[in-house]
């Protein structure tokens, strides 16, 4: 699709975010496909989309729930009519959030994430009464939050203590984004995982759902050991998995639509910067993001409204006024800034998608 | 304060933004009287705070008007009665914008940024018959957009030529921001603007505002060339200015108010991660922001919703449940990840403030 048509009146004033639908739709199905083949339950990560119509499409194509982040979130896309949601994170629950808690836990089925007995006795004690499952989270490596393996046990002991059923162990191999390291990532999820169900079994806990994956790790995802995958970015890619070669340049769906607003020999400057397209940049990312159709174009700096692009020296330069799409480094942080999504099929707006649960942090 | 003040039922549950009152308002008479003693015009950058309660005090004392980004937050602050915008940025003038201009010309004197030739032209041809002056942004060492001195007259004369007035000249001197680098910086910045308002005058503009200044380099901005400044962080101030030396830590107004979630020896885990506080960090910074209070912990790493923070060997160690404030690295990316702001005054929150141009990107 030529990048001017961006610039007709059809569209928003850039920046803005826009994503084109077959890519969408195809990354969706490739996704769903894969864990069907793998007999792996598809629970995705909606904290990537934050849009109840993504969510609804996902279920549609056989997800058995989605994963969330905060409790903002889970109250979005229970809103929305996702009955079936786990919050994939240790909160720690204030009086306050019980009461939210409580009040989700009647329209949903609702997993918590615990990693650690005193955080499972205190939501234990704030949600008694409540049908609120938990789900022990594990740390695979990735030395964030999660119990140890070998503390699995206790957490499980101390959750039954508090009234709350265990239902499954999960954790986020988030060291596999690194060139390289899916496999390894892939293996030590599984290893922490069998370690935890086994430690949340002896501990007479049910523990049947065994969660890992993750969109770099999913397709090494090990279905002797896991019954359930978490993917979150993969429904737009994005520049940080085009670059560890998990998809294709062909496969990012999302993309800020950007105008060269100032231009210096071969450097030029675009008004999409940080506040549209996130500042996430990992040491071994080639710049602030990708500019689509420019392979060798590389974004050297980010400011909040700029980014200053330096093309290389032979071959094509935009010229002031040009529309140019931006793949972001990390989608997650990029929907999280934009109000809403413009939605393209066939070179056309087809849709404008509100970022609902967009800002819900707590 | 106590940091537990924050865990009661009347604030928010964490993780969210809460600003000292009193220390937002030191901070902004300090700038106010820092540049009436300099004579300079005071027009503070509205894209830190993004909110008319605090563009309504900074008039109060006596800014002479707002600068702005976007098109999108000069038509918020231009609703919520600020009359007086500069848009500091080189737009691209596109039909939809020139509407939106047209329109906000009638309501505000605005003044909009040109850094080349063609899109002077192209302003002009798109706005003739509004009332919109326009400021030439010159480079002065930061190297994003701007044009270099040697072709101001260039752009003065196409810009009188497309029918537009030549009201001053501008830079950003962002290749402040590092340590040690304000004062050649503020140098930097006076002899750009010099050479730029001697060629634009050259070329038959009254260029009367010589326009500058940013937080790090404001107390060193030259007011024998100068007539205006532009800071924008000094109203909250972050974890880099403090480490920049540009104010102290008593000086930081805004933080994010988090709960410790997850722990692990000297390594705590709490619920504010990038898509709270922001991803900015500058290679300098000693993380991704600063525990106040707690001088000697580190964030080692933010991912979306954790922020992990290692705590030396001696000392207090917060426990899980336990109320931390965190210092972001860059306070206007964290303000622009907010719906709001709570405002706290002697241990109460004496109000919620809107973020009212969050998310007006365009």
């Amino acid at each position: 699709m030529n990048d001017a048509v961006y610039s007709t009146q059809d569209f928003p004033s850039t920046p803005f975010l826009a994503v084109d639908a077959a890519i969408m739709d195809r990354n969706l199905e490739t996704m769903a496909a894969r864990a069907a083949a793998s007999s792996l339950s598809l629970r995705p990560h909606a904290k990537t989309h934050k849009s109840p119509q993504i969510a609804r499409r996902q279920l549609e194509l056989g997800a058995v729930g989605l994963t969330v982040a905060t409790l903002g979130e889970a109250e979005v896309f229970a809103e929305a009519g996702c009955t079936d949601l786990f919050l994939a994170y240790p909160l720690w629950v204030t009086d306050a959030r019980a009461a939210r808690i409580r009040a989700l836990a009647e329209r949903s089925t609702l997993r918590l994430g615990v990693d650690s007995a005193d955080g499972a006795e205190q939501l234990g004690r704030a949600v008694r009464g409540s049908h609120v499952q938990v789900m022990i989270e594990v740390d695979s490596g990735h030395h964030r939050s999660g119990a140890q393996p070998d503390d699995v046990a206790l957490v499980a002991t101390a959750a039954q203590a508090a009234g709350l059923e265990v239902a499954g162990v999960f954790t986020f191999p988030g060291h596999g984004y690194g060139p390289g390291r899916r496999a390894a990532a892939a293996a030590d999820e599984a290893a922490a995982l069998a370690t935890a169900a086994r430690a949340a079994r002896s501990a007479g806990a049910a523990a049947v759902v065994i969660s890992g994956g993750s969109t770099p790790t999913a397709a090494d995802a090990d279905a002797s050991v896991l019954t359930e995958i978490r993917p979150g970015v993969y429904v737009f890619n994005d520049a940080q998995q085009a670059e560890l070669g998990t998809c294709g340049w062909d496969d990012v769906a999302l993309f800020a639509v950007a105008t060269v607003v100032s231009s210096s020999g071969r450097t030029v400057i675009l008004d999409a910067g940080s506040k549209v397209l996130g500042a996430d940049q990992p040491a071994w990312a080639t710049g602030g993001g990708r500019i689509l159709g420019h392979p060798e174009a590389r974004i050297t700096a980010l400011s909040e409204h700029h980014a200053t692009v330096v093309f290389p020296a032979e071959g094509a330069l935009p010229a002031r006024g040009d529309i140019l799409r931006v793949a972001p480094n990390h989608v997650c942080a990029t929907v999280n800034l934009a109000d809403e999504l413009v939605l393209v099929r066939g070179g056309a707006m087809e849709d404008v998608w509100p970022v609902a649960a967009r800002g819900r942090n707590n």
